[in-house]
Formats: C-alpha cells, structure tokens, sequence
C-alpha cells in the first residue's frame, strides 16, 4: 500500500497524456489516494496537471487541489473558469471550501460563491468566510452531528444515518437544547451501546469541552493536545453550537507554528520552501543579513574606538570573532530554551529565581570554557596575564548574553509579542555588538591601554 | 470550561492536603481533567502530590501519572511500591501501560508486570515492550475493535458492544479474516447506516491503510499526515493485525521531532526544558559551546597567520566578526531550508540545479550586502578599493557559506545521518572559520599585502 513517487511513474504519466490515453490515465490514477494524486501533479507542467485535473471527477480533483503545494493549487485555480471552481468547492466540506475560496483574488472570490448551487452550503461558507483566519471560526467546519435532547436513541440512530451521510467522519455527537445551545455530548460508542428506548437526555454526558468561536488558534491548538481531543465543538457567547474543528487540522496548526519559530530561530521571515524562487527565498533571508550586516558594521565601529590597544595587544582583535560566536551561541541557547517553555507553558517561578539560575549556568558554561582559553593561551606562548584577561571578558560575555537571551523573549511574551521573533539573528547580532564592546571594555580596565 | 492553573488553586489545594480534609480535596479535585490535576500535582512538592495519588482511586490517578512531567512521573513511580504501580498500570491502555513500566528501573519492571492480575492484559503489555519505543510496534495499543468478514452486521453491533467497552474511541472497526489477517475497515458510520441482515464480506471498504509493526515512527507520522487518518492499523509480515495507532500520540511525535530540530538549530544537545536543573541544562548547552570555542580560537590561528596585514591594513581586522556573522547567518538560513524541506519531503530536483540556485541566491543577496558595505566605507572614508576588497571578499564568503550550509545536510541525509545535526552551531563554527580565512585569502590576492 505504501506509494511511492518515483521518476518511472511520473514518466508513465506524461506520457499518458501525451498520447491523450484517457482510459489508461484513469485506470493508473483510480487506485491512489489523492494526496498521492497531488504528489504526482506537483511534478507535472501546469497544462499536463490541468489535463489531469480536467479528466477526473470533481469529487477527487477537489480534494486532489486540497493537498496541491499551494503555488501550485493558485496556478490552477487561475486556469479553472469560475463555474468550474465553483463546482470543485461543492465537492468539498465548508472549512476547505471556504479556504480554498480566501486563496482566490478578491474580484473572483463573490463569483464563484455565487456560483454554488446547494444554498445551504454557500450560506455556510460565507458565514466560515467572515471569520478571522487565526480563530477557531477560520479553521472550523460546519459540518457536524447533532442530536436534540428529547430524542430517543431509536430515534437518534435513524435521523443520524441522514446526518453522517454528509460528514466524512463522526468524532462526537453534539446534544443541544431545541434552540440550538450545546449541553453535552455522545459517542457513536454510546449510542449503539445504549438501549433503543432511551431518551438522550439521559445518556449524554454533560462534561464537554468546547472553544469560542473568537479563541486564537493556537489556544484552540493547545486545549485539543492537551485534553487528547479529536474534535472540539465550536460555540458563540450564547453557546449556539456553530461548528466543530477536527484534529486533522490542529496538525496542520502545531506543524505551522513549529515550521514558524524554526524559521524564525534560523533567521528566515517568511514561509518559505527549498523549492520556492529565488526571488520569494531572497525576500525571505536578506533582511536578516542586513540586520546581521549592521551588527558587523556596528562591531567596526566600536573596534576603530579602541584602535588604539593595536600597539600593545593586538591578539585581542584575534578574539573578537570567537567572542562574537560565544556571545551569539550562549543567547540562542537561552533565548530558544526559553520560547519553546513559554510556548508549551512550562515557564514558572519568579524572574529572580530565573535570573539567579542563568548566572549560576553561565558561570559554569564560562568557567569550563575560561579553563580552555587559558590552557590554549599557555600551549600559544602567551602571558598569563593576557589570557586570563581573555578568559575573565569571555566569562562576563556569556553572562549578560544569556540574560539577554533569557529576559528579552520574557519581556516580549509578556508584551503580547511572538517571543520567537527574538531567536536567531536577532539575539546573535545585538549579543554580537554587546559581545565586543564589553570584551574591549573588559580588556581596557585589566590591561589599561 | 477553562482550566486555569492559579497559585490561589495551589494554596488551596496545599491547605486541604494539610488539613487533612480528604472529602473537601475529593470534591475539588472530581471535577477537573487528569491532565488539570496533573498540572497542579506538577506545582506541588513531592509530598503533597503522594499524598493526592493516594487519595484518589487508581482509575483516576493513572491518567494523572500520565500527563504528569517526566521528572515528578519518575518521582512519584519512586514513592509506589510495585503493587500500587501494578494497580495503575491495570487501568491504563496497554500503549500507556507499557509506557509507564519501560520508565522503571529494570528491577522493577519484571515486579511490576508479574503483579498484573489481568493475564490478557500482561501479556499485551509484555508483547509491546519487546518493540523498539521508535517503531509503530513501540507506539501501537492493543486495544481495537476488529470484526470477522463472515459476521453479519447486526451480529457485527452485538458484538462490538462489547469490544468497544474497553476501547476509549472507536476510530475504525478493522476487518479481518479467521486468521487474524487484515483485509479492510469500516467505520462506525458505516455499520450504523448499513441494513441488519447484510454481511461484513459485502460491505467492507478493502482500500485500507496499515503500517507494518517495525516502521520508523517518523514514517508513521508522515503517512498519518499525509492522508489525514485518526488511527492506523499495524500489522506483521504476514498481515496479521496486531494493533492501533491513534493521532494523539502522533500529535506528541510530530511535537518532539519538531522541538528537536528547534533544539539542534538553537545548539541544544539533548531535551531539556526551561525548568530543568542547572546540571541538565550544562550538560545540553556545553558541548556546542565548546565546539563554538574551538572554531573561534580556529580563527585565531588563521589571524595569527595573516598578522603583517596590520601594518597597512588594520581595518581588515575590523571586518571579521561581521564576516563571521554573515558565513554564520547565510549557512544557518541554507541549512534551516533544506533541513525542513528534507522533513517535508519536498527537496526534489538535481543536485545541480540546487546548486545553481543558490549560487544565485547568493550573488543577488551578496550584491545588495556588499553595496551597502562600500557605503558604509565611503560615510566612514576608507579608500574604495579596500571598501572593494571587504565586498568581494564577503561575497565570495556568502556564497561559500551557503553551499556548504546547503550540501552538507543533503549530504548527511544521503548516508542516513539526521540532518537537523548539521544546523545550528555545527554550521555557524564551520562557517566562521572557512568564512575568515577566505576572507583573508582573497583579501590578501587583491590587496597584496
């Protein structure tokens, strides 16, 4: 079962197409999945994956363009007429419908929801559609099974079979008052373990978790993991169930938000892939290296101010790079110790205690290493003197670098700010500067130059 | 319905554990989630948490034991004997069972596990610890509800009551043959809007997705994304079905795998968390710190050897934690792309044209660096031909820098080797060193000192 995208299939493929060999191409393609399908349409030109995408039914293309890359679903859709996009978001359930619509530009978007027949989806995905994409009303869906409190489990059984048919998969079964408020919930388990006669009023479990339909994502995303939740019901401030988020798409979340501070920590703003141009990747990383490029100048200048220590001690500026990357590491470090705590919530007690315990790691970290400088200064031949001078500016640098890896993200989170944007080439260049004006300082009041 | 962890929740809490008000504590406690009152357990002392696990009945406390922090887990499993833990363990789900005794020191777990009343039970649990913990056999759970091809589907119902008892969410109901073997699924769904009277044989879906039992975890997680699947069925070579895996514990391998590659690009050697101790923590951040020192008294040396430069040309000194910064910066980016795209799966192509791509990159990147450098050297009058000189050479370093960040990834990922190893402070020391002394090299071919 395990399918694999070799260069002999995309081959078999193309050549398919090329021969306009409709039955064969169906036939090759009828037994994949269409995550597979996507796979091997990200391969293809844009005209043989539209070739594709024509040939097959919209109820595969559909959720085929669901697991496109996303440039390459967007060249799609703008080879696709309006009705034919129109009848690709009938295929599919509201929160990807609604999802693929937001991709399109603004003039095209009113058109294609104008163009879904079933009215009841189309008001649905309008409605998806007015929620901001970072709240629990972007990623929910409204398809969902509902019971009524005074139903029976006979009943329920008959009237869910209806329901079911439109949802890919029941997770729980919501109970609601006859004006639509969640109280509780059900298994599918439940009800077919319970007998026929009895009234759901009294098998639903009342203890049921839910989030508002303005909560961020990433709340929502940590509730789910938390409570090991498979679906999470979606209600207003009335508690009118609205929807319900599965947690298929909570992946999604945590593996965007991971992606996100990796990128962030490695000094790349954007959202970007190995395979995106170089224009989209350029857009990505120069401003980093620029702000990296201004830290290096910012170094120049504060190494020009003690140009004078060049008569006596010149091996100091043969330190400055080791320092600069010493005061660089020892900031990540704390800095991504510190993101990753704040964002699994596992940062607790005071900032004093915080603060003692950074100094008390530095002081190790810096007197091991210390330990080092000097043994390598004593095989180099240098006075003692120098080297300890060396190894005592290190040690101060390694301390202040790791409270400012430690204490800005901390004051960044509680400013309501991303702490990841404060990992990576941002700590690296100000620890930088910082770095080596305090070796220079340092330096001067040992050797007094 | 939101848990909030409070210090007034703790103090009360602290303050009935020392009254001794066991009811009051009861009544406080029935109403949160295991994995709230793991959370308060977490901020309490050791003492305290004892004395609530005694407290509350082992179907309860099981599932707190599960969702407590590692360190306090091990702690409190310290302060069990082993019949306490085997009373756990029996109420646990054979995954998490198995989890629980593979955490105890070898001497207790062969106690722990011959204190199993259930002998299905023991021996599922035995089964499972013989897996490696990094393949689906060391993720899987027995429990799973599977039905015979030849039952009918009323007889189908009966039974599944009272397999799905023990089965905390119904996800699939797999189908086998009368020996064992897997052949296909059906979902709740389906069996509830199927007739009473027709047979499994008839209505089964064959197209069903499995991993077999020594599949790498990652695989897993990868397949379980890719087409979007709640549970997975794991079988043997011989397509016996032997268990389950459910997303939640996908949730949490995706999780780490993400938080290691974090970790790796930030220079942190092992797990470690914010309120680890100062031991743990050295032991994580030291050895990346030494290998910075190293690179950085590398760069020492090649200083040493291009010590006449400072006759004439003092400022090139100036320049080199800013041409470490860039190699640093430029490598970090590169690696950070390929890693993540190799994660993803989506670094295709020749390695040809990847690496013209980044040496396009690099120059457009390099070019607007560089211009800025001449302005900064023309603002602070140097001659443009040593402004020149900073240029091509930095240029030439970005350049170099982003191959090596690139190919050695993809290189380390050829001969199995993880990747994410090559990020981070690997690539940073790496980088400084070649970086500077190519710095030098072409510094000294055009200015000819």
């Amino acid at each position: 079962m395990q399918f694999e995208l070799t260069t002999e299939l995309v081959t078999q493929v193309e050549q398919l197409i090329e021969q306009h060999n409709d039955k064969a191409l169906k036939q090759l393609l009828q037994d994949f999945h269409y995550a597979d399908i996507a796979e091997i349409l990200d391969e293809l030109h844009l005209k043989e994956a539209m070739y594709i995408i024509k040939l097959l039914d919209s109820e595969t293309t559909s959720e085929v363009l669901m697991e496109l890359d996303e440039d390459n679903r967007e060249k799609v859709l703008e080879n696709l007429s309006i009705k034919e996009i129109a009848e690709e978001v009938e295929e599919l359930d509201t929160d990807d419908a609604a999802d693929i619509i937001a991709e399109l530009p603004e003039e095209r978007r009113q058109a294609v929801i104008s163009n879904i027949e079933d009215a009841e989806h189309q008001a649905e995905i309008k409605e998806l559609l007015a929620y901001d994409q970072d709240t629990a009303g972007g990623l929910m869906a409204k398809e969902l099974v509902k019971v009524y409190e005074t139903w029976t489990v006979a009943g329920c059984l008959r009237r869910i079979r209806g329901q079911a048919k439109e949802v890919t998969r029941v997770h729980s079964i919501y109970v609601v008052t006859k004006d639509e408020k969640l109280i509780g919930r059900l298994s599918l388990k439940d009800l077919i373990t319970a007998k026929n006669e009895q009234k759901i009023a009294d098998i639903y479990i009342s203890n049921v978790d839910f989030v508002y339909v303005d909560e961020d994502v990433e709340e929502v995303a940590r509730v789910m993991q938390k409570y090991d939740l498979e679906a999470i019901p979606v209600i207003d401030q009335n508690k009118t169930l609205l929807g319900r988020i599965t947690i298929d798409d909570i992946v999604d979340v945590i593996r965007e938000e991971a992606d996100k501070d990796y990128q962030l920590a490695a000094g790349i703003s954007q959202d970007v892939e190995a395979d995106d141009s170089i224009w989209q990747l350029t857009r990505a990383r120069l401003p980093w290296l620029v702000l990296g490029l201004f830290g290096g100048l910012g170094s120049v200048f504060i190494m020009e101010g003690y140009e004078d220590a060049l008569n006596h001690y010149k091996e100091l500026f043969f330190f400055t790079p080791l320092i600069a990357a010493m005061a660089g590491n020892v900031g990540v470090q704390s800095s991504a110790i510190i993101v990753q705590g704040l964002a699994n919530d596992v940062v607790k007690g005071s900032l004093l205690s915080r603060l003692l315990k950074e100094i008390g790691l530095s002081l190790i970290n810096g007197a091991v290493l210390g330990i080092l400088v000097i043994l390598f200064g004593q095989l180099m031949g240098m006075p003692l003197k120098f080297s300890l001078t060396i190894a005592i500016s290190m040690m101060s640098v390694i301390i202040i670098a790791a409270l400012i890896g430690t204490f800005v993200p901390i004051i960044l989170d509680k400013r309501g700010i991303d702490p990841a944007i404060a990992t990576g080439p941002f700590i690296t260049t100000s620890n930088d500067i910082f770095g080596i004006f305090l070796f220079f300082y340092i330096a001067k009041l040992i050797l007094g130059f």
